[in-house]
């Protein structure tokens, strides 16, 4: 498959710019074949109208048909083949073994959603019957259940080239609520992106979707992204990244004279609290957990455990267990601009008088490395005091680094977990026993999290119904809603009412019948059953 | 009962500022007693972190107890009987038979929460149970529900002094998520707000729950809501009004360095179409109906019909029609200010070349008007070109006014229908054939609504599970949710997930026995059943 450099405006491919890149092999610093070439404010225009002219016609579509059409791109996205994973490899760095399994999640979320909408209670129906003798007014048929939003803008991920890029979690959530999609390609694997682009075109011209049902537009510029956000055909926002873009955009989108929702997870610095019997009993093993957890994807996780507590009493020997067994970790990040800010990051903490350095500091050339984009794992050490007296401790450092921050006593504890913002997740490391005496500690980590995960850690981000990706604000934009896991769908839908509508007027979903015996809410009784 | 004109911080009354106002009789212009004093910036601090201290006890209340405190609520705010009535009537100039009738509405919405709450559904329980042989890694338990967001600000709306102030609709489904709450009494009925803020410190102590459970302010100044929109302890804002404030707090919030979500309900225009079809079976029985909503509570609600377009040839008797209906339906509004407002507005149609008056203009004085805020209902007519050339023809007009929009063709419709902002309802009246003859235009309009009605009017709000009182901005600020109905607790919350949590460290909700027998989705299915 040669790669042609483009912008997907629908099926049609433009190059009209002046902006052009390529691919940087990470491992390598070569630049890569082809030249990409930035859209330019008439092709975001034209890929925003396409979206639009397109979104009634696809949010009529049968939901069967909807259904078919989310497993045509996983089938496209198998037929790519070694192809794929060979330009993901070299665009990321990532070992293949990995982008065959991301391959695997992205197909397989696919796959959940177009099952979700074909089961198709997500859409919340509630039905409540008229009662033409009540007083004083007679109450009529009230009929309500989840459309579509309108077309949505996705960007990119860079850390996740198959699961949360074109055809991730957002592109997935998007179509299946049943709205077009533009995506913004993520400069750091923009081969990856057209070639999932074009699985996605594919399968919608075999599935007989409207043309403007995708549209895949690039841009190393922030004027890309920016421009997509503020086009007025633009309903929502699916972004995963660092929280100086995410931020950018949502403070764009708010500002828009019709402000939109941008669902922005920007990561965050995932907790992980030793409690003192766990510490007595495992501290070694969850050190070792903890390491894989940090260097797991050379630490480029936005659910990367970036601080733990351990009692003061175990939290040297905690420190050296994780540095000896990051210590061999060492790896290629995503791009030497992810790889440049987490070297900076990693020496302002080894400057600092109040943070020792646990691992054997080492620059990533005294490591021999191969490349520019080489990293070294880290492990820090702080006093819970010194940290809670610093917020710029509480930033997350992508890439492979943690700090054990050491708690003497359960008030410093407690003081330090006061001190958290929002996070994605927090992890309790304990023993029953001291789960059930703590339970306000979990409460007051509850409170800032996501996901609470109990003698886990928090990598690995299980892809089902009960799954919740988000949390707290600077975590994400929006506490409501998560971005994995069917409930993902939810940012793309908003609730229509019916009132007194005949029968033939409503939607299938709203008519007595129920052919497709979804479950809906019928005068307050959860039934399958008609009305 | 005599009013104190104080501040409620939890149980505590303070009066700490210089800023003062009363509260004046609409019909008669007189100042009423007492004096009431504006929150100072340490009142509002002292109230948002009375509120945060509550939250995390107030959250852990069991939903029994938490249902009995909502209840407790309603029963006190019928006991204030006739005063409450009294002095709301004083404050608003509505009819004692429409606040009995709203006392009802919100006592009634207080004890639909507590029973959702007991119910508990709502909280969306969902269980994966966990498969240790998963291959390549074993799948984890995962648990999530809803849980509360946190204190939340309530602005008390003018035009609805019980159902959407104090302790109206934000409130009940505020309390009922979980989420203490901080009231800003509207400056139109303070004497009615402090009353029923009362009934819920009453309530409040009566159940044991704690202090900072409920704390009420006052704020003439916008000074207030706006330092109470950034209080770093307001997780959410409920407000029912203006657009101009609704989208000056929305700002506000979106710009705090950590931002919240305003729920915002800002009106809108509300169009009603009328086909071909309707017009020529009942031109004047839908004129009767759309008169009466235009009329209703002095065209005082969010859903009031602002715009109603008519087929060209009967658009004169149409018009003819609702301006003899309302001629009679004069009355007096919330306040001078609206009804300065609206006489400006209604002044600035009747100035222009391309609007006719179709009402036989008179000014409130002509009318005999007893007092300063006296209104006059007004029927426009203009044609639909001339509407969709300007933007300032589609904006909310409060107060008895609509505009009948006659349109040549359903060509003319459709492109005065496309021209339209997101509005809270949208209205259409027509024979079955035509309805179904007509479905793009159906599909058209509901894009930009939150609520479709067929042949009848849109106010009304009928408060249940399948009511969408929302819509696309400008209506409101959040298109995902509705301010009325039972779905409006939904914005009070926010999922946390629960990761391999032992059985008795998981809230009741998602624990393996599910004693209250909540409808759970476990591994897909939804069941009532234990795991």
């Amino acid at each position: 498959m040669k790669l042609h450099g483009e912008n997907m405006i629908g099926p049609r491919r433009t190059a009209d710019g002046t902006e052009t890149y390529r691919a940087v092999d990470p491992a390598t610093d070569a630049e890569l074949e082809p030249t990409f070439t930035d859209a330019t404010e008439s092709e975001i225009d034209a890929a925003c109208r396409s979206a639009l002219g397109a979104s009634r016609a696809y949010a009529a579509v049968p939901a069967q048909t909807r259904a078919g059409f989310l497993r045509a791109i996983a089938d496209q996205i198998e037929q790519l083949g070694d192809e794929l994973v060979s330009r993901c490899v070299t665009e990321t760095a990532l070992p293949a073994a990995r982008i065959v399994s991301e391959r695997g999640r992205t197909t397989n979320q696919l796959r959940m959603f177009a099952s979700l909408v074909e089961e198709g209670s997500w859409v919340d129906a509630r039905i409540e019957r008229p009662d033409a003798g009540r007083k004083p007014l007679p109450k009529p048929d009230m009929r309500r259940m989840l459309v579509p939003i309108g077309p949505v803008a996705v960007f990119g991920a860079s850390n996740f080239p198959l699961a949360f890029s074109v055809a991730g979690g957002d592109t997935a959530s998007a179509l299946a609520a049943g709205n077009p999609v533009v995506v913004k390609a993520h400069p750091s694997h923009p081969g990856t992106s057209e070639m999932v682009g074009e699985a996605i075109v594919a399968a919608a011209r075999e599935s007989g979707m409207p043309d403007g049902v995708f549209s895949l537009v690039h841009g190393s510029s922030p004027r890309v992204g920016r421009s997509l956000v503020l086009h007025v055909a633009i309903r929502a926002v699916g972004f995963t990244g660092s929280h100086a873009a995410g931020r950018a955009l949502f403070d764009a989108a708010a500002a828009r004279p019709r402000p939109i929702p941008v669902y922005a997870e920007m990561g965050s610095v995932n907790p992980v609290v030793v409690l003192p019997g766990a510490a007595a009993e495992r501290s070694q093993s969850v050190a070792q957990g903890l390491a894989a957890s940090v260097t797991l994807g050379v630490g480029q996780f936005c659910t990367n455990p970036g601080v733990v507590f351990v009692p003061a009493e175990y939290a040297e020997s905690f420190g050296r267990a994780t540095a000896d067994a990051v210590a061999a970790a060492t790896g290629v990040m995503l791009n030497t601009r992810v790889c440049s800010a987490y070297t900076r990051t990693v020496g302002e903490l080894r400057r600092r008088h109040d943070v020792s350095e646990v691992s054997s500091a080492r620059d990533s050339a005294a490591a021999g490395a191969p490349g520019a984009a080489y990293a070294v794992p880290a492990v820090f050490g702080i006093s819970s005091r010194a940290f809670v007296a610093d917020g710029g401790l509480r930033v997350e450092v992508f890439g492979p680094a943690t700090i054990v921050v050491s708690y003497d006593g359960i008030g410093e504890l407690r003081e330090a977990i006061e001190s958290l913002d929002g996070q994605l997740t927090g992890t309790i490391h304990g023993n029953l026993d001291e789960l059930a005496a703590n339970r306000d500690l979990v409460d007051l980590l509850g409170e800032r999290v996501g996901r609470l995960i109990f003698n886990g850690f928090p990598t690995g981000v299980e892809v089902c119904d009960a799954m919740n990706h988000g949390g707290p604000y600077p975590a994400t934009t929006d506490v409501h809603f998560t971005s994995v896991g069917t409930a993902a769908i939810l940012r793309f839908a908003r609730p229509l009412c019916y009132q007194d509508f005949p029968a033939d007027g409503l939607p299938e979903e709203l008519a007595d019948a129920n052919p497709r015996e979804i479950l809906r809410r019928i005068d307050g009784e959860f039934t399958r059953d008609p009305v």
